[in-house]
């Protein structure tokens, strides 16, 4: 059965869309989404940067549009493991947890993998959104849609826009 | 560069020496440590099997016997990653972060890997004392000696004594 490598930050949990609304909240106007567009997340924010170590921040964050039905979806039909890298903010582990229990309580203790390195971590497909976790990735390597990735076109990687095109893909 | 998968309880922290001292001081009397070999961790001590889920058990650990040299040794010669089945008790995952930052400082937060089953992780040689993991494992096994596998005799695993054999070893 094919194993799946499903992360987390940017592609189950909707990182921009809570750091956009701590930004806009601060600033007290509204962000021009477009800006984002092909961007380092955290050289956009760095207001928000700091945030991210905090306890509750991962806790904090929105589901990603679809998340749910499509992990769902690959879940009954393939094995799957979230791999995050979450190691380098050690406050988020107990947080992200607690996350994954509460809105995806279909996936069991065993299925989740939390590590700074996504290398040693072997699969057939993996889903992410940062190139430098799938360029040591030997399976195939879908790149989910997030604002600092979009301007990259490389046939190497399968483009993701969604949930819904991930169900479609598998 | 070899890999190695290094195990956290019972090959880098001393599990049997914080529950076996636990129980004595609840029972009053010595623990006759003969009585432990080849015996399941948990079904030996039923009292205690609860305390692995409190905060701070983890974190309360005394570190094994030679592991500080001998896990240096190994990480200034090989790619080292800690990995430990830490997701069954997500109170742990903090303090098991804490507790290899305060005694293996030389370990990065990008070789530390907190999984629930190890059997996506790959490596060249993995250190372990459960038959559990090492049977998933595609390269070298080897079986750190702990009370409840003395009793194992099987080529298929190397069988390491001690810290010092490892050095010996590799």
């Amino acid at each position: 059965m094919k194993r799946f490598l499903v992360d987390m930050d940017g592609v189950l949990a909707d990182v921009y869309e809570r750091v956009i609304g701590m930004e806009e909240e601060a600033l007290g106007k509204t962000i021009d989404r477009a800006k984002l567009i092909g961007r380092k997340e955290l050289s956009v924010f760095p207001r928000s940067a700091h945030r991210l170590r905090e306890v509750g921040f991962f806790r904090s964050l929105p589901v990603m549009e679809g998340s749910i039905e499509g992990l769902k979806y690959l879940n009954d039909r393939y094995e799957v493991f979230i791999v995050s890298a979450a190691m380098e903010f050690p406050n988020s582990l107990q947080d992200k947890y607690e996350w994954l229990e509460e809105y995806f309580p279909f996936i069991t203790w065993k299925q989740i993998i939390l590590c700074g390195d996504k290398t040693p971590v072997v699969g057939d497909v993996m889903i992410d959104d940062h190139l430098w976790n799938l360029n040591r990735f030997l399976g195939q390597k879908c790149l989910f849609t997030q604002p600092h990735n979009m301007l990259v076109q490389d046939p190497q990687y399968t483009r993701v826009n969604s949930w819904k095109e991930i169900m479609e893909l598998f």
